[in-house]
Order: structure tokens, then C-alpha cells, then sequence
């Protein structure tokens, strides 16, 4: 299980969220409170978005809490939407290309959870991939298979909506055969303008997330920043925060109770 | 264009042909001269068999030339089958998992070429990777799905064979709907007591190879260690070099020439 | 010998010289024309001024022709006033406390060339660092250790002259005791405000060394960026090309001539 | 604070001690019990002799739990005496030559604790290194300048008195003046026959040595490799553990206790 942060809102410098507060991503590299990997050492990564309208990608192999370079870049790279994530990996080999987040086009995503028996599900997952988008996949991951099938169903049009397409489609196939394969899927979504996350799990509980907005933006996190647990709002279970540009935080189920029991028992 | 050397003897370090020789492996990462890539500084790798009947690797994203571990395990490791390799990328990210050589249970294998237009063609190629050997895919080259797919053509009863049916396939999809992608596989197979090295193109010309016996082994070759090309024999194009265990260096066409033309006209 | 760039004028986003031009620093990285290291594989960095008075840092033990994180951060990040440079290593070890630029407070510097005899040098030039900058030294490079000292020979006060001083200083190490040690020295300087690049050698040629001026702004380089020479100025040797906030660019000689030769003929 | 463990005994191969105990050094690297810093994530090295005079090193600045080389390594290197070590940082940044074990011609070293107040005594310490073995100090560790201190203070001659002048002089140093700065000096050095473990502290508590003896060979360590703590014996603090060829191992102080508490009291 890994950490992350993702903000949206005035354009800052990224060690607001990354590297300065009390309990930091830098510091639940090194301690994380809510997750049942303690550490996340196993690489890290920055997306960010500025004039440019193809994020910008700092990737690493190395832990977060060491790298001199992410101290200097956090300092200096000022963004109005960026995200931010320090990795424990699954099994999955500790490559650049297998952090997070995941580029493609206009496009940031990153992922806190897993796809349960990979192996089982690797080449049905890769199937939902569209052949144009196959060359993106650069890495081997979970995350980048459901990230490029997310937006091979349609996230240029519908980013919630091809999101809970895909989900859908997971959700079955870890269920078909008398499986009961687990999923746990709580991510962030953006294209340079709107940022989504998800809070979302098949056979398993969800990992946490939490948000904060306040007038500058909003910053949505695995774990709270700091000990004032007050100034957090959990996102339930089965639910997308949708922060759009122009638009008030919104927060959805992703899922209709229906089809979600569904998927679980089927 | 990548450059490697494949060892099968007495027992030796591998510091005798990877660093010691007046153009080594090292210095032809440096500057290669029978290659259009000269430089080869986008990673490398040591495979070799020494009393686990698994091999052991040494893989890393840094050029050879200065890499400090490297030479203190050629003058350290001692092995009768031993390959390294060193790698100029054609595409895919600079990673550990798509350095060469690629381990796979017993098998070692590595390569120097690529599989033309590798967009259209890596689905039908990972298509060739049984399921039971998926999860080995652990990076994302042409070289390692080829290999996977060697194995799963049953190299364990016949390398030779499994080999030549796999060319034979991937030459079908090179030319099939009228393409005429190329296909260069200069590579070298073991499974710890036998040694396979092959030239083979499609559509193209096959990449050098060369080696040389003496009373101590073996040697396979990109390239001559040594300016006296007098010892070094030019292993014909649509070739096998076979190099097994207690019977004498054969060297043999992999396809029939009926098969080959085939393929080309086809 | 390795291969650099520094920028000052509009603000404008790296990639313009390090990324894009036909023989950009990248395109160097593999093949330079005017070094007798034709490559520079061993590391590389970036040091760039932004709105932190501090400027920011990011250097990698990877060659810069393959490094995706670079190319991500040349696109995005924007600065009136940043370096480059390209690494061929001349003994210490790749790390990237040892890849250029050195940051310490305010200040940048890059270097291009050697200090003759660094193993008898060594010890005489670190003990040029008062000990208030020692804690700065935190590689091994030759570069670095004369760095330090320019700062502490008082380039706040007088940048020119505090380097004057400490070549005049290295300089009679290099010949002290009937040696005829050979230094060069081809690097550049700034503090976020102001920018001065030197050539300069003692008992040897200097590097080549080229700028160019235009509204925008002004780039001094190793070599040219494109082969249209004649927009390129040739620095002359024993000069310092000084270009400051609100000022002309002047061209100086670092040392009076009876100096330079009294180092010469010591 | 780090964690290491030394091996003499019959040859081996690496895994027994380093990866496959229920609590090996890798394990420790992500938890260890007995250690201020529960994980040592700054880097790791293997130090090892085999049939050449100088011993091997493989370092890197990754963390071992995630090093696939460091598996391979271990499963196929054999050795008659070894080290591994893996780093939590103090201060000085996460580079291959700050990794340990560092080696010097036929000698190898590896530490764990700290000389206090580096940066009032680091020009210090390294004035102790004298000036044929300078070269050799290619990192920017209290460590390896420690290391480079013994060697020349005469450990061919005499190891142990080395070590114990070396300390000596740093407990003045540390001192002086008035000044309580604390070393902590648990560590380990060989020369490819002999086996030396030192554990040893000025104003401070020493960290944590253990050892254990069979029929097979000595293993010494930070932390006990399993849970029955029967098994290991704690070695006292000022004490040197000496494992020589064809010796029983002894247990002696490092210091008369006269002189060690006037280091205390100085």
C-alpha cells in the first residue's frame, strides 16, 4: 500500500504538501499511520501541470525521504494541480515506470491498492488496454493497466463515468469463475483542469482517504497532513470526489448501491 | 545495437573476457565497431551458472564502463557458463527488468536486435507467452517476450527446435497483411550445461557474430576481443552454434533454406 | 572533459538549449565535436534560479541521452538564469554529490577541465576552504573543492577577483617545487542576479569556450548549439565573459599578462 | 545507526547469513529491534574474499529489502569471510562510496555509529589519513576516514593496536577543548585471513555486538539473526572479538580501563 497526495487549487509551490508539514509525504515514506505498510521506500513520484499542457513527471527508484533532487524540485516547480506519491510496492519490480503517478497525454493518475491474484488477471486486465493506447504501457504494474483501460473507455468524455465502467468490469472479473478476488482501488484522476479521486474496494475494504479544502484549494490525501484530525473529511467508501474547474467540490457514489452488491455477490 | 559475449568451459572469472581484453566488453560499450549504435551505455548485464542449478545475474541501468561492482564481480565470479551484455536501447525505458540477460527458471538468454514495428506486433508476441510463464514477463522489452515465448515452444525438449519455430512464427507476423517488418536476432540461450547462440534476420541483415575455440572453451561473440580476427570465425547468418556438454562445437542452419525464403517472399 | 551550458535573459523554459537544439547538451551527451572525451555518460545536472533566492538543484549518476525525468523538467521548469552540464569523468567516482552544477547558498558554479596531479594537489586544494564552507564539501570532485574556495577567496564582495585569486593561488601549486602540473579551467558562476563564465589553463591549453548574444538574452557554451558558427563568439583564453543584471556583457582578461606568464615561467 | 553482520568460518555462500534467517540482515534493514533507527533503507554493501588477494564489494544506494541483485549475489557468492552491512544515514549523503564495507587493498571495513560533531572534526579526522593512502578516500564518510586513520596508524603490523591508537587520538579530539562530542565506534575489519570486531564508545552508551561460534565459523553481529537469544553471546563494550586463522577466537579490552576513562574524564 502506498501514499498520496493530490492538490488542486492556486498555483503554489509543491512543498506546501510534499516535503513542509508535520506529517508529511516525505515523512510517511517513512512512517505511515493508516496503512499496513508502515514504510513506502520502494520509489516515489511528482506529476504536475503548468504552462505546458502535458504534465511534467519527476519519477525515482530510490526512497523519497533521501533524494536531494525532490527537496530542490519541490521547492521550485509551482503548479495549480499536481500529485505526489511514495510507492510500497506488490511485487511488481521497483522501476521507474512502475511509479506513480502514470502519464499519458494530457492525462496524471496514480493509485493506492492492488488488483488481488495479478497473475490470474494480468492479460484480461491488459486485454481492456485499446491497441492505440498499448504503446503507453511502459511499466507492468496494476495500476497503469487500469489506468490506460480508464481512459480507453472513455475518460476524455466521461472521466467518472469511464472510470465506474472499468471498475465494473474488474469487479467481474474477480468474481467469474467462483473467485473471490479482492480489489482495492483508491486513486486520483486528472487531465490539467478537473481532478478526480476514488474511494472504491471489491471483496475487501477500501484504503482511506481524506480531504481538506479551504480558499486556496483542496488537497486530498491517504493520510492526514497533520494531528488535527478535525480538519479532515473522510470520503466514503464507493465514493468520487470530483474537484472541477468553476465548480463546487462534489462528492458521488461511483457506483449505484445496486451494482456494487452486485458485483460483491455475484 | 546491443554487444555481448557468451562463455562455456573450464571454469574461469569473467573478468578474462568481460574487462581484461584489449577491446572487452567494456570498451566496446565504449565504442563498439561492427555496430551502428557505437555507444552501448544504456545498461548491462552478467548472467552465469555456478553451483545452484539457477543462474545468478548482475543487471543495472549505469553504463558498464563505470560501474565499480561490475568490475569487482568479473574478477571475483567464477563460472564454466557464463554471458554479459551490454545494452543500446531501441525503445523501450532504460530498466533493470529490460537489461539483458533475462533468467527464467534454469534458462538464461540474451539478445542483440529487435523486432520491427513493435507497436503492431507486441500483443501477437506476448500472445506467444503461455500463461504459466506471464508473471515471468517482468519488464517490457522484444528480447524477453521472445525468450518466453521460446520457452514456452518447448526449448526445455528441444532449444533448437523451439527457437526455430518461434522465428518461424514471428516471421509470419513480420510479413502477414503485406508488412515487411524486419526481425534481427543475434541471441545466445543456456540452461546451465548447454549453450545455443543464433543468427537470424528477416527482411534484414543479421547483426555480426563470431567465436573462437581453444582447449579451454568456447567464446561467443558481437564482436573480436582482439584485433588478430584470424582467430575469430564468422558464424554463418541463419545459424545455430551449438555448444553442449561433452560433445564437440556444432555449428548448423536453423531453418531449412526452403523455410527461410518462405518467410521472405511470404 | 565534460560539456556545459549557462543561460541569462528572459525567463524561458530549459529545454530552448538543453533539449531542443540540433547539437543540444543532450546531443553532446553522445557526441561532442570539440572534446577529447567525445562522450559525456558519467552524470549530469541542472541549476536553475526561480523565485527562491536559493537556486534549485537536480543532478543524476545517469547519462543524460536517457534519462526521462530530465527531459519532463526541461520542459517545465522556467528560469532567467540556469546551467547544464554533461559529465566525462576524469577519476572521481559517479555520484551525484560529484555531477555539476555545485550549489552552495546563493551561488552555482560548473566546471569544465582538471586540476593536473589531483593526488598531490588534493590536501593543498581543500585546505583553500575555510572552515565554515567545509560543510559544504560534500563530494570528492577537484571542481567542487575549487569552488568552495572562490567562495571563501570572497566572491560576494568580488566575484572576479576572488577567482583570479584563486587561480593565481593554483596556479603556484601547480608549478611550486620544479612541478609542471597543468590545470584548466572553463566553468561558470552566478549567484541568481549575475552570471561570469572563465577560461583560463595553466601550463596547458584552455577548453573551447563560445557565446552568443541576442535580445532575449545571452548563452555561453562548450561548444556551439548548431552549426552556424558565425553567430558564435570565441571567448578568448585568460578571459572572463561577465554578464550582469542591467549591464553590458564585458569580456576581461582574468589575469594581467605579466601574472599569467609569471605562473607560466614559476 | 546501521546494521551488519561479519562472518569467518568454513566457506559459504552469502544467503545463510545475509537473506535467509528468520530475522537476516535484510529483514533488519526494513525493522531492526535493537537500533535508534528502526530501518536502514540509506544503501547497503557485501564485502567478501575469495581466491583473489583483494576482497569484492558490491554497494549500492537502494535499499536491500528491494535489491534483486542482492539476492543472486547472495545465493551464488561463496566465501570464507564476509561483511554486509546496511546504512542508515547520519548526515552524509546516500552515494556508493559512502556505502559500506569500504576496501583497501587487501583490507575491508564497515562501521556502525558515528564520530559526533562532524563537521567540527572531519578536517581533523582526515589529517590522521596520511598521505599515500589519501587517494583512497573516495566518500565523505566518518567512517572511511576512520577506516583510512587504522590503516595508517599501522594495522598490517598490529590491527588491533591500530584500532585502539586511532581511538585514542579521536577521544581527544572529541575532547578537547572542553568539549563532550560522543563517538560511537561498533565495527568490523579484516584482511582476508584475520577477523576483527571492535565495539567501543566516548561519552555515549556503545551500540549493540553479538556473536556466535560453532563448529562452522564465527558470525558477528549488530543484532541476533533469530530469536533464541540463547544462542548469541553479547560481547562487552571496549572489548575486540579477534577471529584469526587457525586461533580460538578472544575476546580482549580494546583500552586499559585507565586510559579509556581518561578519554572520559579528559
Amino acid at each position: 500500500m502506498c501514499r498520496w497526495i493530490a492538490y488542486r487549487g492556486e498555483t503554489i509551490t509543491l512543498e506546501h504538501y510534499v516535503t513542509e508539514p508535520a506529517h508529511s509525504l516525505i515523512s510517511q515514506s517513512i512512517h505511515a499511520f493508516e496503512s499496513t505498510a508502515s514504510m513506502n521506500g520502494d520509489g516515489f513520484g511528482l506529476g504536475w501541470y503548468g504552462e505546458h499542457p502535458e504534465p511534467g513527471l519527476y519519477r525515482e527508484v530510490r526512497p523519497a525521504w533521501s533524494d536531494e533532487n525532490l527537496r530542490y524540485l519541490c521547492r521550485h516547480i509551482r503548479s495549480h494541480l499536481f500529485f505526489a506519491h511514495v510507492r510500497a510496492a506488490t511485487g511488481t519490480p521497483i522501476t521507474r515506470p512502475n511509479c506513480h503517478p502514470f502519464a499519458c497525454a494530457r492525462w496524471l493518475f496514480m493509485h493506492n491498492g492492488f488488483v488481488g491474484n495479478w497473475s490470474r488477471l494480468r492479460r484480461k486486465v491488459e486485454a481492456l488496454i485499446p491497441d492505440e493506447l498499448y504503446p503507453s504501457r511502459i511499466g507492468t504494474t496494476d495500476s497503469e493497466a487500469v489506468f490506460l483501460a480508464i481512459l480507453g473507455a472513455g475518460a476524455k468524455q466521461d472521466p467518472v463515468g469511464a472510470t465506474a465502467r472499468t471498475l465494473s468490469r474488474l469487479g467481474r472479473m474477480l468474481t467469474e469463475g467462483g473467485n473471490k478476488d479482492a480489489l482495492r482501488f483508491t486513486s486520483a484522476l486528472a487531465d490539467g483542469r478537473d481532478l478526480y479521486a476514488f474511494r472504491f474496494a471489491v471483496n475487501d475494504q477500501s484504503n482511506s482517504l481524506y480531504y481538506r479544502e479551504s480558499s486556496q484549494g483542496i488537497v486530498i490525501v491517504s493520510e492526514p497532513l497533520d494531528r488535527e484530525h478535525g480538519n479532515w473529511i473522510t470520503v466514503p467508501e464507493n465514493s468520487v470526489v470530483a474537484a472541477r474547474a468553476g465548480k463546487a467540490v462534489e462528492i458521488r457514489p461511483i457506483m449505484q448501491e445496486a451494482d456494487a452488491m452486485a458485483l460483491a455477490d455475484a
